[in-house]
């Protein structure tokens, strides 16, 4: 039985999501935690990867295992969590066709990063502190930029694995919060590196350093030696990934709980 | 000359917001650090006492003192978050007339209790965990029957210097919001303990153990002795204490930045 669970953490104290040797990992202390817990090996896979030290408020990943007779989902759950380190927190659990994949089916990612103007003793590690208010306007003139499909190679890190650098972009924009910034950006696909080289070269823009003209030079350039540094990865939340209505939202809507941020 | 330093605290590791002896407070840790990057004896006092664990994300103090030539406010600022515990942060600093009293002239202060429902790693020490949804419209029935001035005697937590418990609530009532719920009180004055007895009491409705009419009774009896116990500490933050706009606003609000929740 294949199964998509949703989760939460604090990527403070990990090397990402993506198992690697030596280090660890998110997706290594989940797979640790299920095969405790049900007694057998099991290997999840997630819905993408995030970087070292950046957070998710929602991550989505399947597994297949064989449930022990008599072990239903929420106490599979709670049972997960009094394994699982504090910083990972599993929070919906729900059953899913064989051939449900939690990378491939997810439809959109949206990520969130955080900028605060006052300091704030609760986001320290959530959150990059700037002691001067960057140019809202002229970064998000910048950001709209991005609103399409286009070729994301001059924000991408590493010339990889990745088999094209196009994605289709939904939404991009910085909004004012309370003490603060939030810049939110919604896209099919996310290439590696992109949305802190993004944030990086968009404060850029905010602190005067560059026009959103150059902004679009350095975006339609193609080539990774323009952009500015990757912002801090503690400001970075992996937010929200969508998927078909048929895959999750009953699951994730008991009781008229909102999951997500309007 | 007098000054308001409006600041934050993560509760967690403080016995509160008064100095007390030989224990660790809010109020002492900041005399301390103002005495020390002043170099004179500093006294601060608050708007209000916030209890042991309580956190504030909105506190308002008055102290006097003569700053040395050539230190402007922001450095001053600047130097008393170098010297502060990583939990308590100053935002914003400014002058006030002299007979300006961060405790009598403040008219109102708004409290919000957070409850998650979802296991949650960014919260732990920010919300009480609840593993099922109390019933939102029966808390609310009985939390509207504390807008208005009513003697507020059955939930408070001591007989002690009080004069009287007469307090006008403007707003009380649960709010959703993604994975939880949110409890926020506005009201011109709180007596010691109020908050989270009020929120211990409303949750006693949620989960169907008392009738809001039961609650009602409560409240009217202005006995002590019927109230449910004391919510949590770790879920409730003082987020904002409201001043005559001549004393605080043009200081609140610098390049058009919201420094508080619409």
């Amino acid at each position: 039985m294949r199964y998509f669970l949703h989760l939460a953490y604090d990527g403070t104290d990990y090397h990402g999501w993506q198992m690697q040797p030596g280090v660890t990992t998110v997706q290594q202390e989940l797979d640790r935690c299920l095969s405790q817990v049900l007694r057998q090996p099991v290997y999840c896979l997630g819905s993408g990867r995030t970087d070292s030290g950046v957070h998710a408020s929602h991550q989505v990943a399947h597994f297949d295992a064989d449930l022990p007779d008599g072990l239903d989902l929420p106490t599979l759950l709670y049972r997960l969590n009094r394994a699982l380190p504090v910083g990972i927190r599993g929070q919906v659990l729900h059953p899913v066709p064989p051939d449900a994949h939690a990378r491939f089916a997810a439809r959109a990612r949206t990520y969130e990063y955080h900028v605060r103007l006052l300091p704030d003793p609760f986001a320290t590690r959530f959150s990059l502190y700037l002691d001067r208010a960057p140019d809202l306007a002229a970064m998000n003139e910048a950001a709209a930029m991005l609103v399409g499909t286009h070729d994301f190679t001059s924000f991408s890190k590493v010339k990889g694995a990745e088999k094209h650098y196009n994605c289709t972009c939904f939404e991009a924009g910085w909004h004012l919060e309370p003490g603060g910034l939030v810049f939110r950006i919604r896209a099919n696909r996310f290439v590696r590196g992109m949305v802190r080289l993004v944030v990086g070269t968009l404060l850029s823009v905010g602190r005067g350093k560059m026009s959103p003209a150059e902004f679009g030079e350095i975006f339609r350039s193609l080539s990774r030696v323009h952009a500015s540094g990757a912002a801090l990865a503690g400001g970075l939340f992996l937010c929200r990934v969508e998927y078909p209505a048929e895959l999750v939202d009953a699951a994730l809507l008991p009781a008229g709980l909102p999951y997500f941020k309007a």
